[in-house]
């Protein structure tokens, strides 16, 4: 009663608070910064003016339904940054406060548009026809998710990642890593590289032959705006990475598809003609096959022998957990005629962005010149943080982790395809986490994708794979770094129906 | 005695210890951190095998020199993480682990080297020709440090950043990040920006017409790729900003340098024949210069008149101390001729390499494309922390602090010049962290930079923002963003002692 009564006296200023406050969600952001949040928005944009009285805190807790306590920290809160001032007996105001916000006569919402330019006559072709991955944007909403390089947030180490950035964000740290550092990596992120990451890939490096990048995309982009001019040849897997090709296309490269079989990228009479050769020998690119000894040093022997260079992108190369892993082409390399990619993002998550260039330290001066034109450097926190991440120890425990559970998943996904889906051709992953398969005849891997997503799976058609357009559309790749094991083999078993539906086996 | 007894008993073991051990740093990562770096180290290089015994919790923290209970919860979350197990009554030992790291045969680390590839005959000419800035690197050595746009660690929000990437490291909140995420940029931040960060400059957009950056470098080169070709005429502001020009350069645009006065950009015949114009309206770099509102008008019409597009770079947009600050050019531009190019750097830190385009849908439609092939995407942590610091009010804190300091480092730097050096001239600035100033007649910035570092001052020699090689070579710089107050006027005497040495007044 006596609640109802404050509430009819008070009836307008509760509606007024309930339009202004925010439902609070029980995840994500915690409650307190939500509400700080609500608050502070509204005092910048103007919907609380200076003066204003705020509810009581056990008002407030009460109209969102959390604990008075965590109302009553947050007004401090805000009352420690100037955004209230509390008076003794009488509540929480909000401060007079400097206005950073000045405020300007907000401009016509619609634009007038009759003289504007004309946008699509401006753009240059930027050459970006090449085929794309469609990736469905909303992915996470599917039930049967068999794609590639997506986040799976069970693998994410929050709380490793979480101290390493405290760390990184310790006074004595800050100083390190918050200047404008276009001249030099972060030291202790290349010191971690040359004595933790690239040992592992056989690979000894000096850290002027090293180039830190915004994930491996911008390495390969680099590389092509350095080194690959119109019209020259570029040696690449045939199905291949069309992202990395779609980069050599801009640069209005020659395409030269190279054969693949068993053993990998085969060196024929084509590829000694080409002045680059782009090749993935950990786990090929969409394949997974992983090149034999034989053919890199035939590979090696070819570049020498004619003086190409090989770009290798070691893009997945952490992942074996079948058999010990080869060590990378570089490690085999005397003469720098590989210039090595490499990438953190598939181990921790691709939002991260950092990659890394091993090459000649020419190239590499030149590389950071145009990387210092291009975006003065990657995120120099990450950088740091990323180091003390691998300097502490969590890099290793993760990749264990991270092999385990891929190691697991492929078994999962091979013994479904073996039971369900006989007529599938596939091999069986030593490490990654994919597998490439060819559908049966009378199916192709378009229509497949599409039927399967109206039953709530998701599968990547192969195409974009691939250069030519002479194949019969046949392939498909199943990822498996964003699914649970327990929805794998429900997942095959609807595509075996739908296949068999359409006209497959 | 006891102590030496065992000491003897154990001397090679201690000496292996102390050769393998840190010295701890008291300042920068934690003790805890170091020590744990040390021993995860030791272990994943093979330097402590599996089975090791381990110094006593006693032992270690003698030979460190650090609380004994540093060294426990070390040792102990080292058992949880697998690195060491522990006997009861025996010790640490160093755990018996899945090895991460294959070894293999270190390659030789001189590289054979007579059949490496020919590097500069292979490196396109990518025309990184025009001036730079020399930034001296170890520049937070040097006791006057009259530099620009490096990072004072006082302004730096440590706690306030650090509780934002707690909150993006929460669960709901990483599911939101950590995703490959090329087709969108984090929806909060945008979100930010549209309702808190443009309407300060008058600007209002959709999301649509944003994108996410890695700096306003990265905003500049994408346009530049998609728009500027080989010959083009660009309207670039002379003196100006010159990582920019580079940027247009490496296009092999054609720089038309346009005068200044103390309006700012003048709008003249040969402006009206470049199909862009660059420019700094909210303060001109280098000079400082904000654009009148009549020359705004007068710069958009001819825009219009003649189908032309101007480039605002609003770098430092936030640092007004004295007045209101001006509306961007971008606010009054009715029919989408102005690309508004925008960076969070200035304020928080240039490390963190965020910055942003607001422009006509189609061309940032074209932008992420390219955007997507050159780096994929911008950090996404970082998008996600930023946007928690701009909702939880930081951000906005953040820039009345640092108007303050600036308005104050200001004041006391022209005072200086006034009373020390009346020769030299220059205009107090109303906003932003720079004083450019030309020297007195019978001295070059070029030497008087020479010169001013053996007395441990740094200032910036003004020559590289010129396009033309015409100008007497007497301007400066005088950056304020990262010196300290007291050290001003210090520093300003030894300058115009310097210059009258030197052969000016």
């Amino acid at each position: 009663m006596e609640k109802t009564g404050r509430s009819e006296r008070a009836a307008p200023h509760a509606l007024f608070w309930q339009q202004l406050l925010p439902e609070l969600r029980h995840d994500g952001a915690t409650l307190q910064s939500q509400l700080r949040a609500a608050i502070v928005g509204a005092i910048l944009n103007g919907a609380l003016r200076s003066g204003v009285r705020l509810p009581s805190s056990r008002e407030l807790a009460a109209m969102l339904k959390v604990a008075r306590n965590t109302v009553v920290l947050t007004l401090e809160q805000l009352v420690f940054d100037g955004y209230l001032v509390a008076k003794p007996r009488s509540g929480y105001f909000v401060a007079a406060r400097e206005d950073a916000a000045p405020r300007f006569e907000a401009p016509a919402a619609e634009r007038a548009g009759q003289d504007a330019p004309d946008w699509p006559s401006r753009l240059l072709d930027t050459a970006l026809a090449g085929k794309w991955l469609h990736k469905t944007p909303d992915w996470q909403r599917y039930r049967y998710t068999f794609v590639y390089g997506q986040f799976d947030p069970k693998f994410f180490p929050v709380a490793e990642w979480r101290e390493c950035s405290r760390l990184a964000l310790s006074v004595g740290q800050i100083h390190g890593w918050a200047s404008d550092a276009v001249e030099q990596d972060d030291e202790v992120l290349v010191e971690q590289l040359i004595r933790r990451v690239l040992p592992r890939r056989g690979i000894a490096a000096k850290p002027a032959q090293i180039l830190l990048t915004v994930g491996a995309q911008q390495a390969l982009f680099l590389l092509a705006e350095a080194l690959i001019a119109r019209g020259m040849a570029v040696g690449f897997e045939e199905p291949g990475y069309m992202d990395a090709r779609n980069i050599f296309l801009r640069r209005q490269a020659r395409i030269v598809p190279a054969e693949l079989d068993e053993q990998g990228m085969r060196p024929d009479a084509r590829l000694a003609e080409c002045q680059y050769l782009y090749c993935t020998p950990s786990h090929q690119c969409p394949s997974g096959v992983t090149m034999a000894t034989a053919r890199r040093l035939e590979l090696l022997q070819m570049a020498e022998r004619h003086d190409r260079v090989i770009i290798e992108d070691d893009y997945d190369a952490e992942t074996q957990y079948q058999g010990q892993p080869l060590p990378a082409l570089k490690a085999i390399d005397r003469n720098d005629r590989v210039i090595y990619v490499g990438s953190m993002s598939k181990i921790i998550s691709p939002g991260l962005r950092i990659g890394y260039i091993v090459a000649d330290e020419q190239l590499i001066a030149a590389l950071r010149s145009l990387r210092r034109l291009m975006i003065r450097h990657p995120s120099s926190n990450n950088q740091r943080t990323l180091a003390l991440f691998v300097a502490q120890g969590h890099y290793d425990k993760l990749i264990v982790r991270t092999r385990q559970t891929l190691a697991e998943r492929a078994q999962r996904l091979s013994d479904a395809l073996v039971e369900h889906w006989p007529a599938i051709e596939f091999r069986r992953p030593g490490g990654g986490s994919v597998v490439w398969a060819r559908l049966p005849e009378g199916i192709d891997g378009r229509g497949l994708a599409a039927a399967a997503l109206a039953e709530d799976v998701l599968i990547e058609n192969g195409d974009p794979f691939f250069y030519r357009d002479d194949q019969d559309g046949r392939f498909i790749r199943f990822g498996f770094s964003s699914i649970e094991i327990e929805r794998i083999e429900p997942g095959i078993r609807i595509l075996a129906r739908l296949a068999k539906g359409l006209g497959g086996h």
